[in-house]
């Protein structure tokens, strides 16, 4: 038995703003990336592997915010952060503030194998990919039409868009069952447009946007990341799971529907057990999500009305 | 009723190279902090006023590894990191990798309660305490020429001497419950000696080095800030008291015990409950520790042999 589930952003477009060529691209990519995770693990690939894979190829998807089609910052720039941790040894790695990281899952991949670190921030975590052989990309590699525009909106003061609308959409993620029983989980993001102050979200931070413990679950997150950072969700479900035996689903909709919401916290998850139960919860009005259900079936969904 | 542990590090110096003199300015500056941070409770002030107020005063004393006589990065610098939580409202404030601000701890305050964000780094975080009017110092105010001659056994590749005794020690760390029943907790490092690439340590990870909340508990990590990230050392005993019911010293025990030795980590914390109930939990030869008992004693130890 192995299991897949990957996200791209709570909060999504309002269904009037998105076209259906438009809503067709968002299924595809995300379709082609739990595709991409899959292959992974029905070869017998690690759930390590499969995770990486499935976000990288979210990454390179200018849709999603993510590696090329990030959001930017308040200063026109795009600051990326990324996290991955393997449930089977606790094994972390995560980096923040990259600008020049084709893709930063690989380099919190790196930090998790190939240092004495867990979190390596900036000019020092891309010192680290120069050691490790990465390769650069200019900084406008990262840059889409689309993501500026919506910082000019920032910018402007448009107040009439809510920032999840326009700018927390994207977020990618993924959480793995591999046929050795070992589960993983991996988040990557360009964090909320308009971000300054060096400012990082929950994505980097391990317990709070990505957490992995084959004691009890694999998750990853996306929202309003300071709340997450705060009630510390994606280990606030592993807990809920191992100490209070609560279902996925259960322990995923307390934290997001309960917990989240009495702070005003906006957002989502996924989430997976190592007996391959899968969770989404969302209190947004929607989450790109994909996941392999049991019978091998890929489900694509954006929006909450959907299955 | 109202409590207040401070912390200065895990992991002591071996008794042989403790002087006399140098055990007793140790305990001095332990006393003078918790005395900052009584003052403070005993004159109606909140927790997060006393834990900012314990842990400056550990920052400005030289032999602290936090603030001034922080250790260095392998290319000589200071950067410094903290975090501070309100266990009442769940709000939190974190920076990481500042080099010229003199007490963190405020900068991490600033952020928490002035800021819509939680966690700042490095350039971005001091362009806020700019905004905020806070003071900026020299590099060479961190400077002291014990943690240098450190940094030279490092980079010399000293075997015989262990990270943690010639490293670790001197993390700083508060946790305070003030008589209107909240709970706060403050952490605030240098972080490990010849750290390099950007790294984060706990310290300032809500979850891992800081968390507060007053349905369980107020905690501040010390030592091996990468086991402590990966298990989220700070929030899990919070959780084992909230979910499994737990006293705080049990609670404790069995994250520093148990789950951080089952990975070879080292380290201590300090733990205060709503109720007034405090812990100390370290595995480590020692961990420098001062609290206020509930008779109002003050209590100061560094060895694990004191009571």
């Amino acid at each position: 038995m192995f299991g897949l589930a990957i996200h791209g952003g709570a909060g999504t477009l309002p269904r009037a703003d998105m076209s259906p060529e438009r809503e067709s691209e968002y299924r595809a990519g995300l379709a082609a990336a739990l595709a991409a995770g899959f292959s992974v693990l029905d070869g017998g690939g690690s759930s390590v592997e499969a995770v990486t894979r499935a976000v990288a190829a979210l990454e390179d998807d200018a849709l999603f915010n993510a590696g090329r089609g990030a959001v930017f910052t308040l200063d026109g720039r795009n600051e990326l952060d990324a996290s991955i941790m393997d449930g089977a040894t606790l094994a972390a790695g995560a980096v923040c503030g990259l600008t020049r990281i084709r893709n930063p899952i690989e380099l919190a991949r790196a930090v998790m194998e190939r240092s004495e670190f867990v979190f390596l921030s900036g000019a020092g975590a891309e010192e680290f990919a120069a050691s490790r052989g990465f390769e650069f990309v200019d900084g406008d590699y990262f840059h889409t039409a689309a993501r500026w525009r919506q910082l000019e909106r920032i910018r402007g003061g448009d107040g009439g868009v809510s920032p999840l609308t326009i700018s927390h959409v994207g977020t990618v993620g993924a959480v793995a069952l591999d046929s050795s029983g070992r589960l993983a989980a991996a988040t990557s993001t360009g964090g909320m447009t308009g971000k300054r102050f060096g400012r990082i979200g929950d994505s980097p931070i391990i317990g709070a946007g990505t957490y992995a413990d084959n004691r009890s679950c694999a998750v990853s997150a996306t929202g309003s990341g300071e709340y997450f950072i705060r009630l510390g969700v994606a280990r606030e479900i592993c807990n809920l799971v191992r100490f209070k035996g609560m279902t996925i689903q259960q322990a995923a909709d307390q934290v997001i529907h309960h917990e989240l919401e009495d702070l005003h916290g906006d957002g989502g998850v996924i989430a997976l057990t190592p007996d391959g139960q899968s969770a989404f919860s969302f209190n947004t009005p929607g989450m790109f999500r994909a996941r392999i259900s049991e019978g091998g079936t890929m489900e694509v969904g954006i929006y909450s009305d959907e299955k």
